[in-house]
């Protein structure tokens, strides 16, 4: 029998003998290739993480003990050694098992979990709450070098730095989050790397100085003076350690036994052990290792070569947000553009390579990128920040108070907006329109396919105020571009004008409303049609001409809640309006993983289904 | 001529003789004094930064150099060095000058603000854009130390340690927030404060270790093996040196002729040099010394006394939230309470003081504190984050992810929401129902009266759902009681369910709702009145039962962008209505400071302008 089959739930390692590690470790590998390789997934950073899974899961007992990982997409091992290796041949898919932590699979996963950095402040919660229950299980969380690079993790520490009892933290420190890793606390880190290990150093250091009399006594009292304790000499780790968190490593990553050891000491100490832990990214599978960037998130690939099996699609809006913006950098001198860690996701890489000075890669830190974008645009700057619609959640208060309330022309270039599939709940962004629209003085535009994407960008260097654009994940739409007026503020775009049911739809959604509007005209039905392009403000002329349709529809990528339904909705009833009025949006809920085209179909935005919804609403169905 | 009326315009400081400097200190505390006791405002950060304010305005050529206070209440003082002393007469008040940098002020105000710890990352942005222009200005940042527990600041200094040109940051070092500072940092920086200058110290001590041999030998060694620097041995401010930053101090922040010498030092240094400047909150006032927390922010008193001048109002709805908290402690052993920095504000002082272990303040930090909540309510706790609706928006991201995703039982007492007054734009909380209610899943209510605050609180209790209640600033209304059925998940009160308008009114509203009912019924117009108490979701049934009414009319103290006067909008037309509708609300814009009834009559909230509005919807003129 295989190391590996005798894994079936959790704690089923503990059984092993060490001299089976190896060979369960090497197996796991096996098994993530050839997984990952068939359904895509998060890859290098789970080939990292094997051995510190394994050390960790010798350690803990569970469901006793928690373990807490930040971000999650590194919690691949964690499932296999917690029973559910089967889910894989499903992985991320629809119905599937979730590429990330989910309660509702294991009671090992504590925390639904994909955006970065608050790993922390969760495990501060969990041993706060022991204390109060007098339980004694133990604690760890698991956080990555790059989410050290966001504010919220910093706040866990402040705060970690005052807990009277064992917390255990791993830096799992790869010099990475997807891309390399950036800004002070990296630089840091690497000098601790490539140091040599110091827990014996201390001692060492401490008996030379008391067997050196006239040391002793000058430097002592030095140091007296100073108020710095011996601690402050010899000991790596300093910034933790002057948080009153102490600092233990750093630590071969891919070593069990001296992780399994150094978590045992950490486990005796009263308050918050940092555990520096230095694994590599992609470890065991060559092309990873070589690359664990492109290897970070994959879709199937071929595993001798490491090459992709995806079909090559046209342009994405990304490649198009990515080529505009090297244009641009041409003909506007104060372009300049920022990425929170994500320059190769967002397009920014060759932006990055032709134009250096103008480009910011500030780490996982979308708060700072918002702040920062301010400071720039007062400098007389005008900076792109291009991020995806989930993380800049992060930034929601930036946004509102550091950009709109100073009116700065800033532009956030929101990428990923709509249901963006296999990563799940925590990646969609279906809540932009929502969080964006009501900040007073914002502009928020969304194209209707590629070259309105490139038309909305140069807008956007021409407008005095801050702005946003919201594309889709994938392939950008090619076709309806006889419609090219010019791009003008709070403008809509007539698609057609004649029909009796009047479509306003945003975005992505028009090339549905299309579709669903020919499906619609052969079954007699005509549908007149808006591109709205501006979400922020929405056209106050256009919506006075759609109190004269017997029926209005509107359409977006994005939860009801908040959405343009309701303010389209708020604008015809106070106007007097007396048609039908149907909204078609994302359900109030969080939306799981799948194929973007399956959960648009289970959500009925895709053009069949609306074009169903249409004909069900005329027939009087009432929506209440 | 006095010192002071000698200050006219910026620069004019530097005019006059260092031997004029004290005099002009003394004559700044006496206008403060004698002004914020007459019209109220921010005392003791503004006393307490007297002589770092003139020290920086000797140090800058203004509007040339470029001066970031974070927060921006501590601004008074830069005030009267840029000639607005006359300004103080209306300070705060409506159409008066704000007690916030603004913009429009002055062009020695950067950045309208409010908000903690953004000034750092503004100031790198700043600086990038000088890089990128060749400017040669000075660019300075003040932050305090209670701001740099916002994880913000962290972002902001792990990007300042990148920069290649000059930046000073000044680290206004008064141990506080508003109350008590806390966390590793807070520690970390009472070491630095309790010792003594290291300025000279560094030179000794190297010298000293140059100076003995067998010293030298051994321990240089083994510094090498560990590649510590000398500079780790005795420097203070490590935690900032090890992220790339000069770290110059502790210098005394009421000693105008160090801290000039500093600033003039550190700024011919490249990159980002932190002077750690260590002031005295309420310096010169004696009460103010005595009890700093206090004089943060002040309505008008008696200099004599210290004592409050307002007049003693009923129980506001912070009272109200307080006294509950304390009853429910004691029936509900899980509850437990978090505050970000402002233990009084929030009312939970005494709670505090009753149930210390159940009581957690984690600093200016508000996203650590609600993925902290996350943390406990795992741990089967339930946290109650008493917070003001302004701050909140900073944790909208971890209210969604980290809550709301994972249906954690946790309650968000949001303070301070709708219109607050004197602090003006950046404190109004008039964005909550927008950015809360399209969160899946978060339970969002508003009380109409004092004991109806008391009885959703309990009903959070026992919901299992996350929960939000928002709440205005003042004094708590205390009528309607006659209305008080059981708070039931979903469902709204109806108050009086004759008439041909439809009042639906939230929270705060509601009594004016009532009033303007009152109004409207001597005009023989009548109107039925329902308290929406569930904002989120909202009462469906309810809803139903609103076609039947000729006019609906929503009342919320918010921007009508994402309010619920869209989302009730929305409902009825897709449910057919066809009868009239009037969205009361905020306009969508950011609102200035004065008092909240001034400001709620401006914006037509109060009863007089509804009913007027009423009236004129009845009569015909359409709202689009």
């Amino acid at each position: 029998m295989r190391t590996f089959e005798k894994i079936k739930k959790a704690n089923d390692i503990r059984n092993l003998r060490p001299s089976e590690y190896e060979a369960l470790a090497g197996q796991i590998r096996e098994f993530l290739i050839a997984h990952v390789s068939r359904t895509g997934g998060h890859l290098a950073s789970n080939l990292g993480v094997v051995e510190l899974t394994m050390a960790l899961h010798l350690f803990l007992d569970f469901p006793k003990d928690k373990l807490i990982w930040d971000v999650g997409h590194q919690c691949y091992v964690h499932k296999i050694l917690t029973g559910r290796a089967q889910g894989f041949d499903k992985l991320r898919q629809y119905g599937g098992m979730s590429g990330f932590p989910k309660r509702r699979e294991s009671n090992t996963d504590l925390f639904d979990s994909g955006h970065s950095s608050n790993s922390i402040s969760e495990a501060c919660g969990l041993v706060r709450a022991r204390e109060l229950s007098g339980g004694r299980e133990k604690i760890v969380a698991v956080i990555g070098d790059g989410a050290m690079t966001g504010g919220l993790a910093y706040e866990g520490l402040n705060n970690a730095g005052q807990l009277k009892s064992n917390l255990i933290l791993v830096l799992n420190d790869n010099e990475m989050s997807i891309a390399k890793n950036v800004g002070g606390m990296a630089s840091y880190l690497g000098k601790i790397r490539t140091s040599t290990r110091y827990e014996d150093l201390k001692d060492d250091v401490a008996n030379t100085l008391e067997k050196i009399p006239c040391f002793g006594e000058k430097l002592v009292r030095q140091i007296r003076r100073s108020k710095a304790s011996l601690k402050q000499l010899m000991i790596p780790g300093m910034i933790f350690e002057e948080m009153n968190i102490t600092y233990v490593g750093p630590i071969d990553g891919h070593n069990i036994q001296q992780m399994y050891e150094a978590f045992l000491a950490a486990s005796r100490k009263n308050g918050t052990v940092l555990v520096h832990v230095i694994t590599k990214k992609g470890k065991g599978y060559e092309c990873a290792e070589h690359d664990p960037g492109q290897f970070h998130g994959v879709d199937a690939f071929d595993v001798e070569t490491g090459k992709s099996l995806k079909e090559k699609q046209g342009d994405t809006y990304t490649d198009v947000f990515a080529n505009t913006m090297n244009e641009l950098a041409v003909k506007y001198r104060n372009l300049v553009a920022i990425t929170a860690a994500m320059p190769d996701g967002t397009g920014l890489a060759e932006f990055k390579a032709k134009y250096p000075k103008r480009f910011f890669d500030v780490g996982i830190a979308e708060e700072h990128a918002v702040s920062f974008a301010a400071g720039l645009a007062a400098g007389g700057y005008h900076p792109v920040f291009a991020v995806y619609s989930t993380f800049l959640q992060r930034a929601y208060d930036q946004i509102l108070h550091d950009v709109c309330l100073n009116h700065f022309a800033v532009t956030f270039a929101v990428d990923r907006a709509g249901i963006v599939g296999s990563d799940g709940e925590t990646h969609q962004g279906i809540f932009d329109i929502s969080y964006l629209t009501h900040i007073p003085g914002l502009v928020v535009m969304a194209p209707k396919n590629a070259v309105e994407l490139k038309d909305m960008l140069e807008f956007c260097m021409t407008c005095p105020e801050p702005t946003a654009i919201r594309y889709p994940r994938g392939e950008a739409f090619k076709e309806l571009t006889d419609f090219r007026a010019p791009i003008r503020f709070g403008e809509c775009e007539w698609i057609r004008r004649e029909g009796e049911v009047l479509f306003l739809a945003a975005g992505s959604m028009v090339k549905e409303a299309e579709e669903a509007a020919r499906i619609l005209d052969a079954q007699g039905i005509h549908v007149a049609l808006v591109n709205l392009r501006f979400l922020s403000p929405l056209d106050a002329r256009m919506l006075k001409d759609a109190l004269s349709y017997p029926m209005v529809v509107t359409l977006e990528e994005n939860v009801m809640r908040g959405g343009l339904g309701e303010e389209v909705a708020g604008k015809l009833l106070a106007g007097g309006y007396g048609g039908r009025f149907l909204p078609v949006a994302l359900p109030n809920r969080f939306i799981e993983h799948g194929t973007q085209a399956e959960l648009r179909k289970a959500c009925g935005l895709d053009a069949e289904s609306i074009a169903k919804l249409v004909r069900e609403t005329m027939a009087g169905a009432d929506m209440i």
